[in-house]
């Protein structure tokens, strides 16, 4: 049962009800009170926050059993994830103070000149001398925010605030939230072209399929800072990483099995180039209408690009007919399109990784019977795919060595340095991939994106640990 | 004589030559150590750097000192104002920290999807519910910057990141530079428009004239945030602070005056406008070819606006010719224009505004012993006219009363915030203006902002200080 945590903020008249009335009414309503705050106090009433632990489903009643209650007066009910987004969630704090005019004159005009005078000449300081060397742009246009949908680019930013959280916190990096009014292709490139000279990458976000690879493909090929589509690539590499696990686990070898892909959208598009860069010789891409097959003739542009690779299967059926003896099942599509019988019908020791959100494409309590690794995007089942492990680290690495793109071979080495954080001695079919909160995970990324970058020739600096 | 502050990092040959030599060279050549950190001991050999103050006449010596000697090798030379920019000079922090998946889960998903929703539902909560409601873009194209011309985003960028610091350090505004990579006017606008929902205001800087005008009215037109062009009406609006105490000091009346304002440009047009608003009716703007005057058809939007003026004077003339008989005189135009005889015709008690940067309209030395009230831009004499008095409290006062625009009646509210701060007890010739780093002028301005634009009707709410 789901615990949550409100705040209640109430107004009590101090002739008709005691505190003792009020934290009666809250326990005899299901209701924990875990701290008090006087926010005014006074003699005839005062205002209190009382910060109640309570179960989702009974919040209602103790909000109920308050506004019933004589002399309280119920002002207003935060619960703590909106209160933890009072104001946003990022600020832009000075790396130094201006104590004084000598200070401003050295930060500011005049003596700012110099170092103006200096990128000038030189544009590569830029990198040195401004935040470029360690800033990320953030940017979705809204279009394709979590479940959510389109929900525009106001109501986007709290994940675009989120995300530029995790960068700081996990990997030292600074990304600003950019939250884009519009919806035009043409019109997107051309702004993170022209608001690039500021930042040192660019984290596109949320953004609809099919509009997101030509968006990403031109700004790779128009900017010389690495852009990063965190839907499709953050995704596709947690899912190698996930999968080079869970084939160790079950001691098969990547050439040799069969994989179903089903949802082959941003994500799915980028999960089967990567799967093909790993080595998989037996592709199955699946959408709604089935298979996605070698030789068919398709509109969309990446679907047919599938159509065209000699290791995408031949053979026509719906998800259904193709799961039949399949080693492997990825998942970045819907709830509920699979039941235990089609999990039953893959080959033996199969892999699940069924990541829709929030349902999974099956129900984990009908997979695992017959599933010998089961992953999904949940965080309260083992095996969570979470694209958190990816981008802090991708970045981090990219920045460092200023990269000036974040190629296929890079993604390869991240999905590898992944799952190399689980160690042989822990590996096992509850765990397969690590905790986003494992240290391990943003220094190894960045070690194997850097060496991969230099390797690739997309490293124009070589960092002093690499020397 | 000016002094500075230099970083030296010195390798030492332990064979030929030790600290004392070093200590001995560096005071002989004219400088003085500060502190010394060793960077990589060693029996050998060691790396060290030596901060040494020195006068800047003398910096050269000392380098040449340590060059020249034997068993010093220098790695490198740094001022402090490099080194306060090496990495940038802002920083994105995160507001709380993630400590565990319980707050992931609150400030990302899957928690946050209900705050997304939330503003969806209603896009005025983005104002409480993320960085809107205390965030500003500083955003140039790198074609005015500072007395340098037009260098370009990349180069432009260490001015905007010294303003962001302002803003927080002043006023506690969150501010994030952008720097654009065009410099097509229709673009400019266009690319500012598409990011602006994540911002609460835009604060335009550096752009050129007559770019600036289309630019900032169009946004101020099609944005409901407010836009406010530093370079016009930042400088405008200290300016007419400082006139009207300077006024007071000389017993003049705002509409007996007659104002010549030489140089129309960004700064010029602004200057003009409010002189106009603040009752100047007799106002003579001067360019390169002479005085714009009533009556006369000119190219140029802006001064086609002055000449249709009535308080614009109708005499044809020079700079030289004009200021004869003038109150006052406001330069924001080029060093050296004008001489000792030029301000003696003026008319008596008379106030000179030379703000040509770095060097003024008239030099101090051959102004002051014929006006009465001087005052530049510079920070080495009386009377500073700074727009860093400005920006920081107009944009908090803006933000916290969630104002659509920043409007005249606005401005030259902020302009008398500003005059106020200094008593009337305090006010003489050498003090018109408040120190940048006086308290009272972020607060006054705010307050003043925020009364103004209750007043116009452009303040979506009422702060709790004005309830």
């Amino acid at each position: 049962m789901a615990q949550t945590s409100i705040i209640l903020r109430v107004e009590l008249d101090h002739e008709k009800v005691t505190f003792g009335d009020v934290a009666a009414a809250i326990s005899k309503s299901g209701g924990d009170i875990t701290s008090i705050d006087v926010i005014r106090p006074g003699k005839d009433s005062s205002i209190r926050d009382i910060t109640v632990d309570v179960a989702e489903s009974a919040e209602s009643q103790v909000v109920e059993a308050l506004k019933q209650h004589e002399g309280i007066k119920l002002i207003n009910v935060s619960d703590r994830t909106f209160l933890v987004h009072l104001g946003g969630k990022v600020s832009v704090q000075p790396n130094l103070p201006i104590k004084n005019r000598d200070d401003l004159s050295r930060v500011y005009t005049p003596g700012v000149a110099r170092v103006c005078t200096a990128i000038h000449e030189n544009p590569r300081k830029a990198y040195s001398l401004t935040i470029k060397r360690n800033t990320v742009a953030v940017i979705t246009d809204g279009t394709a925010v979590l479940g959510l949908g389109d929900i525009g680019p106001h109501a986007a930013a709290p994940v675009m605030e989120g995300k530029a959280m995790l960068f700081k916190q996990l990997a030292g990096v600074d990304a600003f939230p950019i939250c884009l009014d519009t919806k035009d292709t043409e019109e997107i490139i051309r702004t993170i072209k022209t608001i690039s000279p500021i930042f040192g990458g660019i984290n596109l976000e949320d953004i609809s399929s099919p509009r997101c690879f030509e968006i990403e493909r031109r700004l790779n090929e128009e900017l010389d800072i690495p852009v990063f589509h965190d839907d499709q690539h953050g995704t596709a590499v947690v899912v190698i990483a996930g999968l080079l696990n869970a084939l160790k686990v079950v001691g098969k070898r990547i050439e040799n099995v069969r994989v179903v892909v089903n949802g082959i959208g941003a994500a799915g598009v980028s999960i089967c180039k990567m799967l093909l860069a790993a080595g998989v010789t037996k592709l199955v891409p699946v959408d709604r209408e089935g298979a996605i097959v070698r030789g068919g003739t398709y509109e969309h542009a990446m679907w047919q690009w599938l159509a065209d690779q000699p290791q995408v299967e031949a053979e026509p059926g719906t998800l259904k007919d193709v799961i039949r003896g399949a080693d492997v099942f990825i998942g970045v599509s819907r709830g509920g399109l699979l039941n235990g019988q089609d999990v039953q019908a893959m080959a033996p020791d199969s892999i699940v990784f069924a990541m829709a959100n929030p349902t999974p494409e099956i129900a984990p309590e009908e997979a695992l019977p017959h599933v010998r690794v089961f992953a999904t995007g949940r965080s309260d089942y083992p095996n969570q795919i979470n694209n958190v492990l990816v981008f802090p680290g991708i970045f981090r690495g990219a920045l460092d060595c200023r990269a000036r793109s974040i190629n296929e071979p890079m993604k390869l080495a991240t999905a590898r340095a992944i799952a190399s954080v689980v160690t042989d001695a822990e590996l096992n079919e509850q765990y397969i991939i690590p905790s986003i909160f494992n240290e391990q995970v943003v220094k190894k990324v960045r070690h194997a994106i850097i060496e991969a970058a230099i390797l690739t020739g997309t490293a124009r600096r070589i960092p002093p640990d690499f020397r």
